[in-house]
């Protein structure tokens, strides 16, 4: 097995949706799905599940009611190029013999390519081979290369090479109620005879997206004129040509695409500019050449490289592939963040969500300035999120828990089982902790970075704004002589209030309550470190005054962490009370069970009365932050915290957890590492099927879960390896799992690339020739010098 | 005087068009101009100069082809606010008798505001006190305060508050006959029935722009109530109400608009979020309090205190305003460049030429953040700059010399002389020193701010592209032995080909072939201080080898330079065969002779015979290098450079000048500075004149000089300071003219703050107190150390 590829030699209709998932091919700009040219057959003829950003959920009317849902929007398909013999049906894989298949993703190219030799009715036996790219070093561009050799037999072809806006949102079966179209025709037209283009407006956006396409057709490597024919529907428009195809000779037909949207930087009109890059675009084999090269320099940034079986190490390359198909350095500036699905898929349908806590580690080691950007789609949306804690009544800034395009809440109020057929209402939205996350990822991006610009003009206010709001919905208990955190949901969404209460939302958990003692020590440490002019004017233009600050000092040192059984720390308060859940009866009834609660609701029994979390929230403790900070966050809190109660409390969650997020085997896999490395191996191991074996069971032809893709990478650099930033330090502390024989990586940490080579008994770390920066790293509390070149060697 | 305003205190129609240029409010987002509520008198009747970036001046179909002449947009006018007694006349300046009369911007503010007392044909007598602003801190609003006091009468008033889509571009009278419309109607409407919105799109660029407007009426303390009447015709749309007026009782009609744009980011639908945003904005009092305060950090940073008269200060407080009008915080981001005409009026449609040369380094000392996205306007327009390098036979980069929307060239190929109504050709896009220019500035902003990253990414490809395209341009004169540069124009417009010759464009301009040796120098030493890593990539990805650069290093050492005169740099090569100019003459016969190539081309003569320059060009190489740097340029091409040739290329140059650029005083000001203190301090103060009393007779009201208002700012810090920036440290070296008895001013120089307060006989420099961070000084060639929060004096 090549570990560069993903491979599949059969065509499984049953398997498509998924596959076509994991084949997605993207540049952080636009992503592109779906088959060509059997797309009839397909449902999924949707390419490019795309603006960037995260789309509305809801369709406002200008007043702000509510007129209709809306969706992710999809570009119009590129893809769309069918051909048939002049008296036969078009080529269509479910119509035809099959007599070879076999599709594979590139990931070291950046291509995805598809043989096949079939037979059709007619007894005529041919060859397809098929290139697709979508350019990582010019975004606007994508090709589509296919060649077809008849082998028996000589006749002639036709050809159709479309732009297709007709498409629709249909590629998530429970969103089929919804409104799927966001397309309007604008224009569409030929240039220079070779070239159509399509111009099409979203329909409560108003963005226009253009796209321009070129076919030529290549004879013994000869470019062959033909004589194309326009076909213009609203919305639609494709070039009609015929070939005269000759016996075991191939015939090779190459269409390039460019895209513009009315959004881009740079641009006149998003129609004239994608017919002009095409006027100035070579053919596909100069647009392969570049495309590789970019990747080639990609990879030398971005491979994690193991010695383990050659499946793991593909997986992890499919992982980090897919990560940079969703953002890359063409994503700089675009105004996006991650959607927890990529652009793979329409579910979520591109909001996002609190995965960033576990893609941006991966990336701030690599391309920071990716995070940069990405961190600053959430400062742009300060502003609503001011306005939504205001209107909660609460201060600060109150990021929604799914985000779309103008940072307002799209979380859905109403949720369908699928298994009972009901319509639930959802508490969702009341997972403030997403807020905690986006003050870690700035730090955390501070730490990697050092970037204090950014600190000064957006970082600090953001997490201030956060802090002011997690101090907000605090409340005193004079009983107790402690602050509570009442009526929110932790990352668990098998617990949304209590079993017999009305109200949504629980008391006191420990996961959003120790989280808010973070963000408020951060605050203060983020706003001591700025120049004292920014401070003062920051302060003053937020209106945060000493009085303000001194009460962040209370909470931190009187926040309230409910423990229940001797150093357990209850999930949330009351937890202890809950009934032990018959894990063993119901996965013998069952099987699997990780939608627990829609099994139980179904059976019109609710998980909110179980010891039995989706995911055991509080191991994100342990997962977050080493043992000693979490020593010293109790200790500010005025907890004793003796670090035994970590495998303690692992242990007992990891028990009552179903593992209903593709991010548990994440969280559990990283909080054994230290304790528990076989278990922590197995469980890496597990994470890393996620998507490529749906172990979910049909939720990743949906979109792949990019969380889970990027956390399993971040297990390897951070977890084994015990990579820390804090205190202007880069610290190393390896705990390599036995399954791990080698681990090589790449890291820029602080401007500086180090190289990183682990074996099981040494980690040696280079530092680059770089401006003669002496470099310091800690090992294991040990602090190093190394010069520009150095490499210092560290038995393990 | 107040130092901090601009005051008119009469009404002037034939000035009226010069001052509200002066009086632009604009926060760099979007500016505003324009009279209210004599709008109708007002030929000039738009606001906001606006859609940033520039605007493509030719607009093309979609193959390509110009079909008409396209400008800059404006947004639909929402000051356009009218009252008039239900039985009289619509308010007017034109038709009152005008009793008091004053006119007030106020820029520690940010406010403009006019008070009018008037006597109407019926004999009513009012007054009108007006206050206008745009936000500074949230840049999608604006708003404009009405007060109408009735003084020796009582009665009813109509008030019309409208948003206004039918504005036409009319602010230039030679473009009159290009075309002046570009905006079309989407919809308009009315919301919770004090709102009104419009939806309009741009008609080539495809850009929605919405405006909402709010339109409330205080009276004695109190809103009141009123009933609107909406009127909506095609992209127009208002709100029509009645008021009683009581005798003496001030009525006070306050609208607070919104603004925003289809390319705006975190944003669902611009009329949308221009509604939604009004919703939750409170009244003009709070807007003027977060506004001013606003203005109040900007100033902190930005503003140069020198004990001159209040004029002086005044002025220069102008200059520092309109800057920040044109582009300030609110524009990072926005892909925008910096127009020569600010958003201030329509000369020039909004394009980009090389001013930021004397605008970057002001901002680099103050909001380096700014600079860097000003710079991205440039990157995100490298592959166009490709494009045109290769099309015009070069190699690397050629950015044009006018730059608008994609970065294509927008210079006109035909101008008109109004002296002779002759339409001429234009060869100014022969200027290539614009590519150095934009070198500079990216080298200039690194050594200000020490910001590796982004050279990495982006300012060092740069660099390398315009590098490349500099010495494709340079050809082998093997008989001398030396590389030449042929066919083209420096910044001296006057000389645009040899008297004799057809062909456009001169051999050996002096500027642009040291200007290409400074480059090429810079560019192998940005490339040396990347990474290996990033210089390895990007080498391979431009296809830059060895040879190449070695060829670099070629020309470098065998740039020629012509001169003449023992000493004297040649401006261009055959430049002493000119004929000396009859400047005695000329200035008799017509007084102004700045536009020499006009009157000269209306007598059928030309510029290009004679020793006469628009701007002396070689001076610009003093303007840019200090001597120590123009030593070393010139030994590394072989030239000796005796330092005294610098005053006797000064006075040589200075006596051929017209200064028919508003640069011009800029440039003469700074390169005298070190050796007539006195005159340079003259043509300082002249400089200061540019705009404020539009010494060019009639260009200020079509935009003022962003690049000379910033460029006399720069004088004071750069010039006479002795402000320099390289091996990173900071290098003051003052010279301070006697006329300058103070100066005051705050920098930021790599992350840090520092106060410098000059008089003439101490330069005291202080250091904030910052991450306990230890900086280094350079005090006329010796290093300082300054601890936090100390001081350093040095006797000057």
């Amino acid at each position: 097995m090549n570990n560069w590829t993903l491979l599949y030699e059969d065509f499984d209709p049953a398997k498509e949706n998924l596959r076509e998932a994991l084949c997605t091919l993207g540049n952080g700009y636009f992503a592109t799905r779906g088959a060509a040219p059997e797309s009839e057959a397909d449902e999924i003829h949707y390419p490019g599940t795309y603006l960037a950003g995260g789309y509305n959920r809801l369709k406002t009317d200008i007043a702000g009611r509510v007129v209709e849902n809306e969706d992710l929007v999809n570009m119009p398909n590129w893809l769309l190029t069918k051909f048939r013999p002049e008296d036969g049906d078009w080529f269509n894989l479910m119509s035809v013999d099959i007599l070879f298949y076999r599709k594979e993703l590139n990931m070291k190219d950046g291509v995805l390519s598809r043989t096949v030799r079939f037979r059709d009715r007619q007894n005529r036996e041919s060859t397809l081979i098929q290139r697709r790219l979508v350019h990582m070093a010019n975004m606007h561009l994508a090709a589509l290369e296919s060649t077809i050799i008849p082998e028996n037999w000589s006749g002639r072809i036709q050809i159709l090479s479309a732009l297709d806006g007709t498409v629709i949102n249909a590629g998530v079966e429970r969103y089929r109620q919804l409104n799927s179209k966001h397309l309007e025709p604008v224009k569409s037209g030929e240039v220079n005879d070779d070239i159509i283009y399509l111009l099409v407006e979203t329909n409560q956006s108003l963005i226009c997206i253009a796209e321009a396409a070129r076919t030529c057709v290549y004879f013994e490597g000869e470019q062959i004129e033909v004589e194309r024919k326009l076909i213009e529907e609203p919305g639609y428009i494709a070039h009609e040509f015929f070939i005269d195809l000759v016996k075991n000779k191939p015939v090779t037909i190459e269409k390039v695409v460019s895209f513009y949207t009315s959004k881009d930087f740079s641009i006149s009109e998003p129609a004239l500019d994608a017919v002009e890059a095409l006027k100035h675009t070579g053919n596909f084999k100069g647009l392969f050449d570049s495309h590789i090269m970019e990747w080639d320099h990609l990879w030398d940034r971005c491979d994690i490289q193991v010695s383990d079986n050659d499946r793991t190490q593909m997986i992890l390359r499919l992982h980090i592939f897919h990560l940079l198909q969703t953002v890359s350095r063409n994503s700089i500036d675009l105004d996006i963040g991650v959607p927890a699905r990529g652009w793979h898929g329409e579910a979520y349908r591109g909001h996002i969500f609190w995965d960033e806590l576990f893609i941006f580690p991966y990336l701030n080691l690599r391309i920071p300035m990716l995070t940069r950007s990405l961190l600053l789609y959430r400062y742009r949306r300060l502003n609503r999120s001011r306005l939504a804690a205001r209107e909660s009544g609460f201060k600060g800034a109150l990021y929604p828990w799914q985000s779309g395009s103008n940072g307002r809440e799209e979380t859905q109020q109403l949720h369908l089982n699928p298994k009972s057929g009901r319509w639930l209402p959802d508490n969702t939205h009341l997972q403030r902790h997403v807020n905690a996350a986006i003050a870690y990822n700035v730090w955390q991006y501070f730490e990697t970075t050092g970037d204090l610009e950014f600190m000064a003009t957006y970082g600090t206010e953001m997490i201030l704004e956060i802090a002011r709001f997690l101090a907000s919905i605090t409340s005193y208990n004079r009983e107790l002589g402690r602050y509570e955190i009442l009526g929110v949901m932790g990352p668990d969404e098998y617990h949304d209030k209590y079993p017999d209460s009305e109200k949504p939302g629980l008391n006191n958990n420990a996961y959003t309550n120790v989280m808010t003692v973070w963000v408020l020590r951060t605050a203060i440490k983020a706003l001591n470190q700025l120049n004292p002019k920014r401070r003062h004017d920051l302060q003053e233009t937020i209106e945060l005054e000493k009085p303000e600050i001194d009460q962040w000092q209370d909470i931190i040192h009187k926040m309230r962490v409910v423990f229940h059984d001797d150093g357990i720390i209850s999930q949330f308060e009351g937890y202890n009370e809950l009934v032990e859940f018959d894990w063993e009866g119901y996965l013998k009834k069952y099987g699997n069970i990780q939608r627990l609660d829609r099994i139980l609701e179904a059976e019109g029994d609710t998980t909110n009365r179980y010891k039995a979390s989706k995911q055991a929230d509080i191991l994100m403790l342990f997962y977050l932050f080493s043992s000693e900070e979490l020593h010293e966050l109790f200790k500010e809190m005025g907890y004793d915290f003796d670090p035994q109660i970590i495998p303690k409390n692992i242990e007992y969650y990891l028990k009552r957890s179903s593992n209903g997020s593709t991010l548990s085997n994440i969280v559990h896999s990283w909080v054994l590492a230290r304790s528990d490395r076989p278990r922590s191996w197995n469980l890496f191991n597990k994470a890393l099927e996620s998507d490529i074996s749906d172990i979910q069971g049909g939720t990743t032809h949906e979109g792949i879960h990019v969380g889970a893709m990027s956390g399993t990478v971040d297990i390897l650099q951070r977890c084994y390896i015990g990579m820390e930033f804090c205190k202007e330090l880069l610290h190393l502390n390896p705990r390599i799992p036995e399954g791990l024989q080698r681990l090589m990586l790449k890291i820029k940490y602080r401007g500086n690339w180090f190289d990183i080579n682990i074996t099981p008994e040494v980690l040696a770390i280079t530092s680059s020739r770089y401006r003669d920066i002496i470099a310091k790293i800690c090992f294991r509390g040990k602090i190093y010098e190394i010069k520009p070149g150095d490499t210092l060697n560290f038995d393990i």
